[in-house]
């Protein structure tokens, strides 16, 4: 089994079973965007944590799939440069379109640096809206500053 | 002169002059991240607000520049579809590792369809941390079903 | 079972029968281009609807099928960039030729924005002529204008 | 002089002057689509429509300007294989989501064959609609079925 | 089975057996160029056209194959842009090479527009020559106008 | 000048002269395929041929640009690996649907080996045809084959 | 089975057994480095080589493997056009390097031309040297003319 | 004045005047492989070797000129990944039919490890024969064995 | 059984067992760095150092394993040009940010040539930091300098 | 003028001159790594720092060229994904050979996470060898252990 074959035997299950990536993440004790990317293979969990993952779907994990969840995967969970998935690509899109003035306002405010995306969280909201409902993302990234040595 | 030059034109006058982006911001009335994007060739302006961003800035641009800037920009402000600058790559990476964690749970909450990019804004701020300041970066977009028909 | 293996069980399965998109989208109470894309893979249905299609095309899908018919999918049906079929091709060559005439119209006339492919809805249609048939495809989208903020 | 120096030239005079692609279409006796297509460097002009367009547009084309409207283009307006303007790629993303139900569909109604790309017009129209007005574009185009021989 | 294992299995037949693709073209009443493209996977066939292949071949086609081989398939016989066979890459590089002069050639006698790649027959011959034989291929497709409208 | 400015000087010149390759070619003493593809910078001439050339066309070349004309082009006569323009795809698409055709039939009739780019003639022909004129490219290459060693 | 799958077999073999491709190009009684190509499945043998090069490595090859060392493999031994390992890189960067150069040298001295890679062998031997042995690969090919016509 | 301003001058340069190579590089004291690969921007020459090809040449080189001539390159002569050019890409095929062989034979007779290509000499022969000269190409780098630490 | 099952096979057994690669580098004998490159199909090892590797880590390798862990693999342990993994990446990224840097410094000290990437050593090491670990990995590689010829 | 322009224009000053970056570092008071890497339009630099390196290298920048320099740059030295330069290339191959490598130990002794490429340092040393001298880089970058939120 690899650790791509366990990310579709856990889609499969929760579409089979419906349960909520926040339910598996309240018994992980983590947000559920953290969670929900560990279950896809992008995030690296501890024994306790991959155990309560599988109680929390209804799925009974083997030594080998708990030994998969804790080994750091090799991170990358498209197949493609440019996605071809219309909601992923519109933040490809988002780069295109934004990308320069991220790097523009980021570096007018912080100075030469960057965004972590590794001391780094994302929040994923619905904000209520009688136009049409919104999704909200937050980003959220220690500034890193580039040091001269 | 292109659209281009003209970027390049407005940027270096930046560079020089070194006023900030929200002051332009602030006489064109939008928001920092629009009136960037905008300068930066990927929004177009009113004639106000083509001639109170020049305004802003120092610059008295003549009836092509005015032109230039109220025109429809060819959107996509990279060169390359995988970016190398190290800010830039950084959003490039977040959507590799969280492409399929944003598009499933975005689906779980609101069902098929996307965050729009056209029906959308961004806030990007600093929140000072004993750590070390972060960048936090808004995405808000109106979500949009897919429908059937 | 993954849902590529359901699409290709499915056109094998009518390439055998030889039953009628048009028949299967008529029981599941939607057009034809809708039901054919979900068939293919590129939208989710409801329950009713896949147990609608399957009796239509004469399948009897178990619950892997039919939580595979209402997930949603991972978008993109071609496996290229640029696709190779005869076919398709001419699509890909319409937005080479047309590409900035088909901007520089919707611009003109809706201001800055773009046609949802959302919000969308598709016509395929045969429409007869001495000199040979037409195939007439109508797009049919919602306008979004860009939003300043 | 290039071709590709023309259009933008026609692009810029366009974006000052502020005319009308239809208005230029009348001059020239041809649909806005055609005649935009032929402005943007895609189609190639009789000396009459060339002279016609320039009169429309208040532009006194030289020889040299005649010469390149008259002759044939390489075809291809855009410098991507996968575009990154907004309004472009959504039809790209509608090839990726679709080409296989089109493909189905056509081959159904029409047996083996495609849908000419060169025995073709399109029109672009806006459809109002109180949820908000939409594009409606219409492709249409000769059938032409494989041979045997 | 899918239609690439179909097409492995009539090659691995003809390379243990030895029939010609002209035998298999004289059963089957077509050319030996368009049955072998139909054997490849290229071209789709009557039901009479497949049993009399599998005739010709010694092959007893099930009706499993015999839908495949009856199939419009989604064409593209090779998985590269740019082909390693020594043999195939001959041709890419004469579009390289002669590609614009070709355009120039056919459009100075027809005008604007293209050879039809569908409405086309291919013929594969030797000729004798003391200097060493020559493959001599004749390409015959139907000169499409662009049309304006 | 470089090789490719004389190429857009000479293809310019012949714009607004009107003059036919296969008289540049009568002058040159080659067919009107070959010096086309001269002309257009993918096969070098002797001097006299040059001269011819440039007599034929009206061209008082200079010493450089003789120079040029007699020199060894880098082959490759389009910027792109998929060419865009819809005349130069067709051959393309011919590779893509025809390629493991062409290199069965010419490796059974003649055993392992190709038919050279290189010893190599083209003729582009139009035959009249009731049902639209056909044009008709016979390529005719020496056979060469793979020697064992 | 698959040419790829066979070369693989062989492969493996050799490995397990140790003996040398010198010794199977002998009982085959063709050079080692043709001998290695065909095995590499990039040239194809008569019956009576296939047969001898299976009693060499001890192999006892069946009818389908003989008939597979038989047919004209599709060639092209790498699946990427930038070849990742080490020994094969350096070959790649020779051409990146000294490409301009080969083509200058051999068009100084034979005129417009090719060197063939199908009217062509290879060595492959050592050198000593007190300062570290040397590998001497020598590539012999036929000149190939551009011929006019 | 960049490196290939400096390189397209030389060659233009040769164009006209008609030297050959192997003189330049008699006076140069290096082999015409070598100095033609300096010449054309691969290597980098002392400042006696560069006033000595000027005057080989013909042509007085100046300061920057020579400057230009003794720094090291960025290497890499073409801008293609494949090659269009003829007469280069057929090496560029050889890798891809040969690029196994060649590391199978290598490594068999050395053990693991690479041919240099920086301790590498290279020389390009014409070798005479009835049926047609011979390129004879050899190519000569030590051979570098990984080492283990 | 492929090299690459064999590298998934030890990695997931490392995974399970959890010991360390240093102690399998001890018994091997060798550094850390060249025995995990060896367990990940990038070196190839001696019979005595497969078997002793194999008792490090609790696997009893058969005779195909141990002649797999012999054998000479195609190096690249990566299937991707840019590699997607965020640790990883950021090598990449040093190569895109410093590449020129490293080319002049080494270029200044040593003169025209190269760093070995196959007589080469590299170590990884904790240095302890109170303001967070650091990660110092020192490449180790002999001059090459170009040779004149 | 724009930050390319200026690189070049530094390091043809620098080939014409012949100083030495370590001389240039020594009066911007950096190390050599981070003030080539400026001057390579790869880091941006105070006022102080760019009017101190124009006085060691000889060259009187003006307002517009300290401007370049103090502005933070669209970071990326190469304009390719795999370079071409020999010396670049190898740390490309090191990528490719041991990039898993890296990744197993770092992770094995680091946890999951990476090595910073922006709190980074970089050290180019000669080490003496009676074998000939090495190359040795030490990278020294800060561990970031990825969060869990």
């Amino acid at each position: 089994m690899t650790r791509a074959e366990l990310t579709e035997k856990i889609v499969a299950h929760k579409m089979l079973k419906g349960f909520k990536w926040s339910d598996v993440a309240e018994n992980v004790g983590q947000s559920k965007e953290w969670t929900t990317a560990a279950m896809m293979g992008q995030m690296s969990m501890s024994k306790e944590q991959a155990i309560a993952a599988g109680n929390a779907m209804g799925m009974n994990f083997g030594d080998e799939e708990i030994g998969l969840l804790m080994s750091v995967p090799y991170r990358g969970s498209l197949d493609q440069q440019v996605p071809t998935d219309a909601l992923v690509y519109r933040f490809y899109e988002l780069i295109q379109v934004y990308g320069t003035t991220i790097k523009a306002l980021i570096e007018e405010e912080f100075g030469d640096g960057i965004m972590s995306a590794i001391d780094f969280s994302m929040d994923i909201d619905r904000k209520e809206d009688p136009n049409g409902d919104r999704v909200v993302i937050t980003l959220n990234g220690k500034f890193l500053p580039y040091k001269m040595y």
